[in-house]
């Protein structure tokens, strides 16, 4: 059997109970080290399940798959995923791999930032579609991010924005003399997602675009949702390019037609300086 | 302390051990029992946590919250979801309330439909906003929620189709002659939202009207998600009217544009007649 386990969001205590049974039945264990990361390393979960955890890199997942695989016809071997097992794409193809060699699988699902945003206090069911920010290099800067948020906005939706990890990368130099070496792993910040943003928002003003957001537009910085000191902080898009919200991982919201509710609760955890703003809403954009 | 925990979607291990740890601890425990269930019953999650649960219908938390937050600022209060916490507007509710009393609160997250959806093979980041069905009346009968899944389509995007509930319900008679007196708790099924959105279909079609989605829409029908017997099926919409999945709780999918990758995942659960479709899907309607 292959069980993909969800590990949840925050250190190795949020693995389900179900989840800790499978783990601990498995002769093999591999942890997903190339979407996501939790607030505790791998020799913290290995003492924590009691198993060697062997690290899945985006080549092991993506190439050697029947490494991953192989036996698990015969024995359990377990793939941990921080968060929901299907967040990401790839996890997808090893299961369908499973299929095709006739390898049962199961899924053991945990809390994902797709729903653990929710403790922002912004329903769930008002956010549209969950866009991706990359790091911008100085040849490719994508924008379509910014088009779809706006687009929910018009529909009087919510975003969340996953912000990029880079993991196990290669700078281009290396890689072009083929050295296997690292850079040191790089996690968006919600300051240069907000960043990101504004370069977009002040360039398409200069060219006289009508503007779904602006600099005003009030959103939510996430910082380590789920952890024991998990921060959220609601301001505007330009108060939170200056807002330190720590170490990863870090997502952002941005808002679409608040509720009086959302507004609520959006105050608990709202900058000093952004009560005030969140009030000018509460009188101009909030449905009732 | 008032901790918010989830139970996530299937028995009583699918609570995380964080949050096992912190119901353990806690004085009263209270378990939400309108928006959602579990597989097993309060008395098995008794059992497990080795705790007595109160069990917190809609009038407790909406109108009785003093008595769930009493003395929570001097001692440990649980108040367990099915899913996650914040699936749900009331309970953004009840966190409000604790917050103007001076009381902390911790959230414990754990899966919820919102994600675990995502193992039917339907990528998360296509996913538009959720929409919910309600038992029709004879003189309710909202069509909002099939605007809103055509308005996703149109953008591409999958609809996730929450199916009421109804849990402790008086009946008109009842009401008015103010006997607290419950009809049998009713869940709908995959079969009846899916005859819901056929007569939606037939209706606007015989007015004349352009189709956002037809009898022959491709939908996955998903049952008991999370749990041992869970049970997921891709047929077309008009297939899954008399696509028998079982007990409770079923949801609905209502797929947009379709990646390659999500037709062969869905190809593993599609039943044998709706192959062919799913083929003609490939051919179709994917996007490269």
């Amino acid at each position: 059997m292959l069980y993909l386990v969800g590990l949840g969001l925050g250190d190795a205590t949020d693995i389900t109970v179900k989840g800790l049974q499978a783990v601990r039945r498995c002769c093999r264990v591999y942890l997903e080290v190339y979407t996501s990361v939790l607030t505790v390393g791998k020799e913290a979960l290995e003492e924590y399940y009691g198993k060697e955890l062997i690290l899945a890199d985006r080549d092991l997942v993506e190439q050697g798959a029947d490494e991953i695989l192989k036996d698990a016809d015969v024995t359990d071997v377990a793939f941990l995923v921080v968060g929901d097992p299907f967040g990401a794409t790839t996890h997808s193809d090893l299961v369908l791999r499973a299929v095709h060699a006739g390898i049962p699988y199961r899924v053991i699902h945990n809390a994902s930032v797709m729903n653990a945003v929710g403790c922002c206090g912004l329903q769930l069911y008002n956010f549209g579609e969950t866009v991706s920010l990359v790091f911008w290099t100085e040849t490719w800067r994508p924008e379509s991010f910014y088009d779809k948020i706006c687009k929910n906005r018009t529909a009087g939706l919510h975003t969340l924005c996953l912000l990029d990890i880079k993991v196990k990368e290669q700078s281009i130099e290396n890689m072009m003399r083929g050295k296997k070496i690292y850079e040191p792993p790089r996690f968006m910040t919600v300051n240069q997602a907000a960043d990101q943003l504004i370069q977009i928002i002040q360039r398409r003003r200069e060219e006289g675009e009508e503007l779904g957001m602006t600099e005003d537009t009030v959103c939510v910085g996430v910082a380590r949702l789920g952890a024991d000191d998990q921060l959220i902080r609601a301001a505007t898009l330009s108060q939170l390019m200056s807002c330190d919200l720590g170490a990863p991982l870090h997502s952002l919201v941005v808002t679409g037609r608040l509720h009086p509710l959302e507004v609520d609760m959006l105050r608990v955890n709202a900058e000093p300086n952004a009560l005030q703003h969140l009030q000018e809403v509460d009188a101009s954009t909030c449905c009732s």
